[in-house]
């Protein structure tokens, strides 16, 4: 691929997709050429890549023959009907939807954690949800000195994670609420400006959401580490870009906040803000439009001999979803 | 007292002194009359109670001479220099402030909790923290059936914590931001409108900050479980009022769902909001301006047999502050 890497983005008018064109020219990922698809109602659309203008399709017949990698964002339904006819036609399919992330077959990757299992792909890598994403980062470099024992994961969830309709959600409230009129919820299920949701995505019998069984089960995938023990809490807030999470973990061997301040600032695609005198750690509006996931109130657990608390914060879109993505295609472009 | 109560309000111009007021009124406290005092730079502005206007004065010689009960929410400073002059006088002080709370001589009360401790009063009782409160409600009846064994508590706290300052900078900026202009911090430390701060208080050398560590502390002291272990991160969010707290319990006997529920359900101030797929659960803009605390999002604990997380909110200003500090007060004139 030495004269470069024939590309699709399928779901390309969508927050993750908008990102993901950003990130490849950021990157100057080896574009040879860029196709872009959507649903049905962006046909005719115009997106712009390298100064490019490219026209909108839906996926056709032959869509993605020549297609060496192909990334999808369009959502569960649409990667389950479309990413195995582009592994077909022969492309590696990048997948952004939780369609395919707990199949054996297919490699879950953040490219820093567990890169070597992108290797193990037969067409089509996923890429995992932006909360896992972000909270599995401080995780790693942490089970590598002490070894997890139980994660307590408490989130912070901004509106893009959504998509551009959560962004227009809370746009639209928020001004609402500036000209004194009433705040009507029409994508999330109540009011998200000046709110807090204690609920994304559909709960299951116990009472744990989707969006909370994702990240248990996909932070145990990556890590692989089946039988670890998480306990979510996912809680979405009047935020426009970057999630957070609170973070208490148990490890077998007790970490001072110390050796976990010095493990978190040395692993890759992470970086430590910790100096909470001074007002310096990761807050959404700092770490968005930032590649790297951010970390800091690192502190030794008051409640438990071998417990840690800490704070980490990611721009979702992009370490969370695209920049992931493109992550992963670069590792086997190589 | 059965002519009535004379009563004192300190820092009446504040989100709790203002709270304060109302809540005596809709509670028909037998009030006999009223003083109000507020900071020198509130002096000839006016508060309305029962339909009466009254002048906001200094606390000045004889301010408390005849007061039966006076109520405090002007801050630690004031506290600690007017209360022991009011008990002097004669007065009983419900104080809001943090100045008293971990006094041994004092009663740190929540009614429904630990009212019997009110009785050991020595002049001062004191109110807890707002967060302590919304997060000690649920834990009192989960301790009576399963034992409390540690505690991980995470905020989600509302602006007009902070008091009115917080209001109008949340106002200010969301403004600023729908006009396009730049948000300025200028009483929080960072940009509140559209991001999370988890930093509240000043931190100490472990990393806790001093809300943190009144959680801790102030738990224990309501539970009389001195050596409770508790692990808390308080985090800022651009909510106007009600604080909410994710919360994971672990007990010395397992609890159910079903048993923990029913335990809410059932404890006086204290409400169970619980069918999450039909999106009912306690949110800060469902539970602004009411007097009981709301638990919900309750589930059994996918790492730990015996544990349990939930998801509690209560208007800050009123539970969490003013209306206990009412009820504090309740319970002595009665």
């Amino acid at each position: 691929m030495a004269t470069g890497v024939s590309v699709a983005v399928v779901g390309v008018t969508g927050a993750v997709g908008q990102t993901t064109l950003k990130v490849l020219e950021e990157r100057k990922f080896p574009v040879k050429d860029l196709r872009v698809f959507a649903s049905e109602r962006s046909i005719g659309k115009t997106v712009t890549f390298k100064g490019e203008t490219l026209r909108v399709d839906k996926v056709g017949p032959g869509a993605f023959t020549g297609v060496d990698v192909a990334f999808f964002s369009a959502g569960s339904a649409q990667s389950r009907e479309y990413a195995p006819q582009a592994v077909k036609a022969g492309a590696m399919v990048v997948d952004k939807s939780s369609a395919f992330r707990m199949d054996p077959a297919v490699p879950l990757v953040v490219p820093e954690i567990n890169g070597a299992a992108a290797r193990r792909h037969q067409g089509i890598l996923a890429c995992p949800n932006c909360t896992t994403i972000v909270t599995v980062m401080p995780l790693k470099p942490l089970h590598d000195i002490g070894r997890l024992r139980r994660v307590i994961a408490t989130s912070y969830q901004a509106v893009s994670g959504a998509g551009v309709q959560g962004v227009e959600e809370l746009t639209r409230q928020t001004l609402a609420w500036a000209r004194g009129e009433a705040m009507t919820p029409k994508f999330f299920p109540h009011q998200i400006a000046f709110n807090v949701i204690p609920h994304i995505d559909k709960p299951d019998a116990g009472g744990y959401t989707a969006e909370e069984m994702k990240l248990v089960n996909e932070v145990r995938k990556i890590l692989e580490l089946p039988d670890l023990p998480v306990s979510p809490t996912t809680v979405r807030v009047p935020v426009f870009t970057a999630h957070s999470i609170a973070v208490n973990a148990e490890t077998e061997v007790k970490v001072t906040s110390a050796q976990a301040r010095e493990a978190f600032a040395g692993f890759p695609g992470l970086r430590l803000w910790d100096e909470p005198g001074e007002g310096r750690y990761p807050m959404p509006v700092t770490v968005e439009g930032q590649d790297d996931c951010f970390v800091g109130r690192v502190r030794e657990d008051l409640s438990l001999a071998s417990g840690l608390n800490f704070w980490v914060a990611g721009d979702q879109l992009r370490k969370g979803a695209a920049l992931n993505g493109v992550q992963i295609a670069e590792l086997l472009i190589r």
